[in-house]
């Protein structure tokens, strides 16, 4: 029998087990998609995520960035020029989850093939399966490479 | 540039990206707590879940069972006898989850530690971060074992 574990909680978020709280650090909307396409870009200025996600209104975009950075796992730099340039990043914490983030794409697909395949409801291109890279920003070293974004 | 990937309907879930169907398809209060469970014990009747988690109500422990069951993700077996014995084990597609499960774990943990720690709320024990095993009935030749249950 596994034992029951303590109720915790941590910035406003009640949890048992330590992955109800990735569940929840990780989960919402957005979230995911913007961890996952920072993990591949490595610095995005907020033009860039908003249009990788045409779908999301500012609103939410800059919410979800908010929490992910009140949360530690992104980083928000401003860059003091006009106008003012801001940059996106994973922080170490984020950087964890990136490759929990490809299993469970690789999971969804096989899943999605398991159950018959989907619907297509809007336009749009197929994921693409191949292996995903990493931004070398954030391979041992890749740090030196901070602000070098153009 | 990420391309962006048509948006796809499979059981009523609406996403993009497969690791948003992933997400969907284990989130909910207590889904991957009873994945999580159901990978370590292998087979569990009704009262032995509910016994594990003691603050769900049965209504909302069925309604999970019922979308996890729906959803592929786990088996309910129904054993004729007086009284009948129900009992629920991961299906291929609920297998697939338990890694990731683990990996999530393991990062919560960092997570919370690197936050600073958190606070106990409620009663129960530490939980314990030990390497996790998956019941043998789930490893290669271990469905040989199916309803050998006591």
């Amino acid at each position: 029998m596994t034992n029951v574990c303590a109720t915790k909680e941590l910035q406003g978020r009640t949890y048992r087990c330590f992955f109800e709280l990735a569940l929840s650090v990780m989960g919402g909307k957005w979230k995911p998609v913007v961890l996952f396409h920072l993990g591949q870009t490595g610095v995005q200025r907020y033009s860039e995520l908003k249009r990788h996600l045409p779908e999301v209104t500012d609103r939410m975009l800059t919410r979800q960035l908010r929490e992910l950075e009140a949360d530690g796992l992104i980083t928000r730099e401003v860059y003091r020029q006009v106008p003012p340039r801001v940059e996106y990043s994973l922080t170490p914490q984020g950087l964890g989850l990136f490759p929990i983030l490809v299993t469970m794409r690789d999971w969804g697909a096989r899943y999605e093939a398991a159950m018959g395949g989907a619907r297509v409801v809007c336009c749009g291109s197929e994921e693409p399966l191949k292996d995903v890279d990493l931004h070398p920003r954030y391979l041992p070293g890749g740090h030196e490479g901070i602000g070098a974004h153009e």
